[in-house]
């Protein structure tokens, strides 16, 4: 497996709500943050696609807003646990591209999240081509790697 | 309109993120606050529906987790706006709920958002009827009202 | 009592964590939250202070980061309640200005909380004067109103 | 250096607000998060300090709440960046302790915090004694080891 595919989750006290299970929406937040670290694993910098506040970054062309988002609990998660990630990316289109984040303990899944991103232009915020570097991240997250050309 | 199916929400600057939009995952959060009200102007006590603190507190028997959720996103929110919430209920079957909300700007949707819920008994955490307040909730929650039988 | 100086907060389920009390940062959200609500009252357009996306604001010159917060806790803060807040602000020099907040369930203050906000300019960094609205917050919040001159 | 007293930590964009900067109260779930890890790694159960929901876990006497918080912000944190973090904690007396974090970024400490709990009866909320493998973590991470009696 590719290892910029498979990360982990620990579960931490804060994570956690009154009824003692993950409070849902922090799945989102994970699921985000995982998919910053396989970008970085990748080797994409951050400052490639994130907007940031230094003196040496250029202003980003492109943002890759959330369109859409979903997630499913299948057990209850909870304190102490830590999790395996397998990350599925899949390219919707020229314009967008969607994450998918299976969260298992052991054989389990726990819960799977989806994240729809679209790329738009920062100026005019109207949907333009992704980024190469997310073409390329993409493309050799493919199962069985990067379709050679003949 | 009745009352407490029509909240409001204020964008603050907590809620944004660095490309100047609304962190995705905060209108969960937002979402889940919005039940919590509704319920609450509905006149249903937070301490009959979520695991309490308190001395004077029963062990609640059944939780309510979400088991489904997910958003879409029409266009950018940004801080200092004030959005007009509108909640849609919806019963599932005797065991579960859903929960729509619309976010609108004016005459504009935003964004909406839909948590499913399960009920299930605390102790056994295996699925069980819903509680008879969120029951009542439900049904009085229905456009036009309860529908009432012949 | 000023009315942007007295709101209030309810507590809600994502609020609190596994032991059933308020998870402590959470504290400093509604702090930020309450002094954004309190220019808000008072008159000051979140857009006056605070960076946002649109094709209409322009670009701030001055920034207000927290350089210092802190928070004590007194008694357990637990879902459902409804608290009181008292916001005191107090202007430290020309630069500089915090804001206490005192949380308050009926007779007793459970928690209260101070950020320490520094006027910087934003594209250079360094600390520069008060924005004038700021000031004007600052100055009317003062118990028994500003000071008049002779 | 012992190891659970030096940790990192990646800066995520969702840690980031409009400003372009850290959205101060994260500083604070970062270092709970943090304290959580050094005690994972000195070996340490989270299921012997920190509520859980699990058939098998028993109810906590003790809880460790924290009364006091604060955080200084030296220069400013932004997405991409790499943190290091050390920890470095402190008995009180026998019924509490505190924890100080320092952010470094290379030989800058950009930020520091302190998170001071107090040890009470999960059922009477009074103050008790701190649990033994806190005290046995504090002890082990005084710099030098822990002082031999004579």
């Amino acid at each position: 497996m590719k290892e910029w595919l498979t990360l982990k989750r620990n579960v931490r006290f804060g994570d956690v709500d009154a009824a003692g299970v993950i409070h849902f929406h922090n799945l989102f937040r994970w699921s985000h943050e995982a998919w910053e670290e396989s970008l970085e694993i990748f080797g994409i910098s951050s400052h490639d696609i994130f907007p940031a506040l230094s003196q040496n970054s250029e202003i980003l062309n492109v943002a890759l807003p959330i369109i859409n988002c979903r997630a499913n609990f299948f057990m209850p998660i909870t304190i102490g646990e830590v999790l395996q990630l397998t990350i599925e990316p899949e390219k919707i289109d020229s314009y967008g591209f969607q994450v998918l984040i299976k969260y298992c303990r052991g054989k389990d899944i726990v819960a799977h999240s989806i994240l729809r991103h679209m790329a738009i232009d920062s100026t005019t915020r109207k949907r333009c081509l992704l980024p190469e570097s997310i073409e390329l991240w993409l493309e050799s997250s493919l199962v069985g790697g990067p379709i050679k050309p003949l």
